[in-house]
């Protein structure tokens, strides 16, 4: 293994063993402890490992439920709605996309949101849940603080709201889209603040229009939509899709994760699936992406491009690359685990065994 | 009525008169003259009564079925495939969207697809009629050329594919996007060039990467994706599941509209329809989308911002303005229509009597 590098298990088993000393059960830390290593792996490094501490400090406020009932509050046969009960996200989501993939199954499309969830980490991978099982996955989720503003105003009543799509190939790599609604996430502002870079012109504006470039000064700074008013018509109806429609959080009432630990978030997320059957022959459909994939990579380039990409082939080529070579933590990342891990008496990552 | 101005009644039998003289069936004709003319009506007028003289082009090359049998190849409780076996797509989608309301009210959630559809029109009208019934709509199109290219590249194999996504309030107008994934619509670009304007930069491109700003000179020019990279994954996905999902065009499969006029599209569209009913209480919900729509319009605006709008308020208004005042038609496009009824032997569109 490479300087700084753990591979995949290791770095499940620290954060399932961390999440196990703040007194989640062992089979649901175990959950968690695999879609945050997971989010490293493919290169969502925003989403991973980088959030324990930050999720450490709300479960220890009392700001998330450890022994959580989950129950669908709302079912037909091609949707439900799932109460949370203000667990973790992760255990949320996949608990909705697995209803979403079981219901799919009867009606050839299923949507089921959820409420009094929490920040679930990366969209790509609850929209890859249905593309495991020959479906295409649509995920669509209210972000943890309001960070932006309506196209043209000052007050903070939206976030980066993330769009996700995953649809599988047959020999080429799925194409997974994961793109927050804003031009960069929250995450990556983290990872800028962590690698100690600052942020491009963009991003992030100040209430009189002027860029904020450096991501430790992001208080109150406006973070920019894609595609200027478009992007906001997106982040709003990714809101109500995700947000309204479950009777979950939305607008004002989208508590700032980042200051406040105790109080239910009430979050909201909505996953669709889409299953191939129903539509055709799964393998034909998939030769169909194949085709498409090597027609957008392979075409004629803009001068000084080296390459087109297909959505999600840079996740899929990370997540090759660091199972062979281990999951790269940049040392400031390092050293707040290990602060971490000291602080809770265990074994840093570094330390802790693969198996 | 003042100067260049037609009633709803009379821009809608005029174009079903044109249908009617192009040899559609009067009922078929009505309904494709009622959607053209809810175009014009609401400000889409890239996609209102401006694309007759190239629909009448179509219909006469034999591009487009006058007398389609639709039948749904794809069928589950939640879903269908319907072949619109090369009709106009406003009647393909109409009868898509109606199929959706119905499979959703049993359901919850129901997705149509089509394949061999055609343009139809604005997006929003689509994704509306889930709307007037309590549901919320969402739409996607494979756009009727390929004008835009994967990020970097230069080959023309995506189109501007539009997402509308419509949902009802209470009180408030109701809350409805549409837009391409493009900076503009082909349908924008039309309107410029017939009024003798030139576009802004940022919406097309040569293949040196500078800007085209005369909308007579787009031949080769690349349209624009919002936000970069992350427009082009959202067409890219869009295109999948209007096109590829159904077995329709995609990439490049898709014939160019403004050239080809004979071959069959097989245009494909999708539309999802959400009954609100399932998910709670109608009313409440539509509560908290007026709630919500306040909130964003009334906040603190930017400096020299006069206004902050929520998505489909401004179709709103002019819908309520033009209904009153009428529909209003450049000049151009009124001398346009003029060579079409006289080609035609038909009466002129200010001719037109409204009842």
């Amino acid at each position: 293994m490479k300087a700084n590098c753990v591979s995949f298990e290791q770095l499940y088993r620290y954060i399932t063993n961390s999440m196990i000393k703040l007194g989640m059960p062992p089979d649901d830390a175990s959950k968690v402890g695999h879609i945050m290593a997971e989010a490293d792996l493919q290169g969502s490094d925003g989403h991973g490992v980088i959030r324990l501490p930050s999720y450490a400090k709300r479960i220890k406020a009392g700001g998330i439920n450890l022994n959580p009932s989950m129950r669908l509050v709302k079912e037909k046969a091609g949707m439900a709605i799932l109460d949370g009960d203000n667990a973790m996200g992760h255990l949320v989501m996949k608990r909705a996309a697995e209803i979403a993939i079981e219901k799919a199954r009867n009606c050839g499309v299923a949507w089921v949101g959820s409420r009094f969830s929490n920040h679930a980490g990366p969209a790509s991978l609850y929209a890859r849940m249905p593309m495991e099982k020959n479906m295409v996955g649509i995920y669509y989720a209210v972000g943890g603080a309001n960070h932006t503003s309506p196209w043209g105003g000052l007050d903070m009543l939206l976030s980066t709201n993330p769009i996700a799509i995953a649809v599988p190939a047959k020999n080429e790599p799925p194409m997974v889209l994961d793109m927050a609604t804003t031009v960069t996430s929250y995450g990556k502002i983290k990872v800028k603040a962590q690698k100690g870079e600052s942020m491009p012109e963009g991003w992030m504006i100040d209430e009189n229009g002027n860029p904020i470039l450096d991501p430790h000064k992001t208080d109150g700074g406006i973070m920019l939509p894609i595609g200027g008013y478009k992007g906001y018509g997106l982040q709003l109806m990714v809101g109500v899709l995700a947000g309204t429609l479950n009777g979950a959080a939305m607008g004002s009432d989208v508590i700032d994760g980042n200051a406040d630990f105790t109080s239910r978030a009430n979050t909201g997320q909505a996953i669709l699936a889409i299953d191939l059957d129903a539509f055709g022959d799964v393998d034909e459909f998939k030769l169909r992406i194949d085709k498409l994939s090597r027609e957008m990579r392979t075409g004629k380039k803009m001068p000084n491009v080296k390459r087109i990409w297909v959505p999600g082939e840079q996740s899929y080529e990370k997540r090759k690359t660091q199972e062979r070579d281990g999951i790269y933590l940049h040392p400031n990342l390092l050293s707040q685990l290990d602060e971490f891990s000291i602080a809770h008496q265990m074994p840093t990552v570094l330390q802790t065994a693969s198996t």
